[in-house]
């Protein structure tokens, strides 16, 4: 392992926060019990507010629902998705950690080829306190694991490596495929353990899944919108796309890093590929103009923070989207929204605003 | 697996020459009988010439030694080392076949986590046969695997891919350490096989390493130059790197995919970490101007085929790498010599002149 630029001290129990978003009873957290019964959940319930969410008991937790969310953002509440897992991002917000592991609830440990169970979570943390090398390939994968380093050739300037910011883990079982190809493939499984993780390189975007996610929020919190998605929107399942392209253009720009690979989660069930056709199909289209969008944007170098990037940012998603669908100058306003929802959770003499009046349990 | 754009049909009996540089007997290829006894080999003797090479019963081979190269180039012999592997890219430019495939003769046959011994060859050319996708990171690696496809969010337009240039494999065992690193973890061994083949994204360099490598000779043939290395020259151990920072950036320019990760070979023996410092050192400051003249180089559109990006890249590393040391000038000159004896043995008119006086064997 070469000489990390940044100490490693798992578990990090008081600086982390496990965000959930769900519309049911939380019965997968039993299998998850192990892992992450130290830390604080934050469960943002989706969906109906008056439906009762059951937690297993020896949780920490604090469950926000709908009412919830308007009480606590008022008029900017309608930044945040409804009917759509794009809610998770309310428990960004809302958290004071520096770092968050967000995973859905049809997620649950997986086994290494060993048959050892998978602490994902451990894996993320790791990912997250070791360096990301973005300006160079590594061909060895990551070089701060055990038993791997730079290899030959690999510039010595470029070791020491930039701050890592996103933490993007796998999936064994069902993977996760648009609607098209889970038509065309139902009874695909991914049953491949690749033993990896890989910086991904600076200036290549990736698509980044919300099920098994991992970040640093004072690094990059602030682009980690998920977009408006779900209940009156025109399309769903790009919310993590959406922040993931964000979020690397971002990172990018002000030199983090980003990360994928392990940990693996087990992902259960395959959503209803027609349902997901439906949310995607406006998506599947769009992206091809999303995509070159995103490949050829430059952000000005006077962006130095977060905020300023995604504010700069909204602008120009309203200036060259706009013209593909009106959704574009809504999702624009929306980012401006966040920002300013953000800004004021985040402030440093913000109060207790965030506290939900739904169940709490310490 | 998603539909790949090319004909997958190993194993390319007909189409792919073996090129091994060594300077002993070949018992090595003991081991690799039952999988490169149907190919054809070329060997390229490196110092000595009136040294024999044995080479083990039933393989078909042609052998080349110094006497041959300074016989088939004449005067533009001089751009081919001497007492260095780089002078393996002679046996690239005498071969008259589509596909590459070279290997060190300290390199055996590796095997698999369940103990079965790992075909090289045989993942080499699927992964040439396969598309490249460089313009997007696919999240579960190769699409083109058994198993495989792209993720949810990977732009459709995107899927068809690139052809493959490259195939650059791994090491078991003995990892591909500077010398640095050598002396540091004298006792560290890759013991991490990490099932895994992925693109190398557009924009970013890579650490390419001559020792299990495959290439389209077609496709990329002319820019597989390794350089002025060894005898005579101040610097070693970079001929695999410079024809790799080349390659990639005339790869991306051209629209041409490189992937990396597996097939894994078993490396036996590290090199004396002392003899590879003195090789190294002035590769290892130099580099740290080169990689930015490569990371910054723009290769104008009328550069359409390898042979003009090279041109233009003899050019330009005379004017910017110059500077630097003289030797960055002779660089220059010798790669426009290496695509003049490129054009010369690989017109369509070329003669016998390629054929080795020395020891021949069918």
């Amino acid at each position: 392992m070469a000489q990390p630029a940044t100490h490693v001290s798992p578990p990090l129990k008081d600086e982390l926060d496990i965000v959930i978003p769900t519309i049911r009873n939380l019965d997968f957290l039993e299998m998850w019990r192990p892992f992450f019964q130290p830390y604080h959940l934050i469960i943002v319930q989706d969906g109906d507010p008056s439906k009762t969410i059951q937690v297993p008991d020896g949780f920490d937790y604090k469950l926000y629902n709908r009412n919830d969310v308007n009480r606590v953002l008022g008029p900017k509440a309608n930044c945040i998705s409804y009917k759509d897992s794009a809610c998770r991002c309310f428990g960004f917000l809302v958290s004071k950690k520096k770092y968050i592991f967000t995973i859905d609830d049809d997620c649950f440990v997986a086994k290494d080829p060993s048959a050892k169970e998978i602490n994902a979570l451990a894996q993320h943390i790791q990912n997250l306190l070791t360096p990301s090398t973005p300006f160079f390939f590594n061909t060895l994968y990551d070089p701060f694991r055990e038993g791997a380093d730079f290899v030959r050739g690999y510039p010595f300037s470029l070791r020491g490596g930039v701050p890592t910011a996103i933490s993007h883990g796998l999936w064994l079982n069902i993977p996760d495929y648009d609607a098209p190809t889970q038509l065309v493939k139902p009874l695909e499984r991914n049953t491949r353990y690749v033993d990896a993780v890989l910086t991904i390189p600076k200036g290549t975007l990736f698509p980044m899944c919300g099920m098994n996610l991992a970040f640093n929020r004072e690094l990059i919190g602030p682009a980690m919108y998920f977009g408006l998605m779900g209940d009156g929107q025109p399309i769903g399942r790009y919310d993590d796309m959406w922040a993931g392209w964000c979020a690397k253009v971002i990172c990018d720009h002000l030199g983090l890093g980003v990360k994928t690979g392990l940990p693996y989660i087990w992902h259960s069930k395959a959503s209803n590929p027609f349902v997901n056709l439906k949310k995607e199909y406006k998506g599947i289209y769009w992206q091809e103009d999303i995509i070159p969008f995103f490949q050829s944007l430059v952000l000005p170098k006077e962006c130095t923070t977060v905020e300023k990037c995604y504010i700069e940012l909204s602008k120009l998603v309203k200036e060259k989207l706009g013209p593909i669908d009106p959704y574009f100058h809504k999702l624009g306003d929306a980012m401006v929204t966040w920002i300013e929802a953000w800004e004021e959770l985040n402030s440093p003499r913000q109060g207790s605003t965030a506290q939900p009046n739904g169940i709490e349990k310490k």
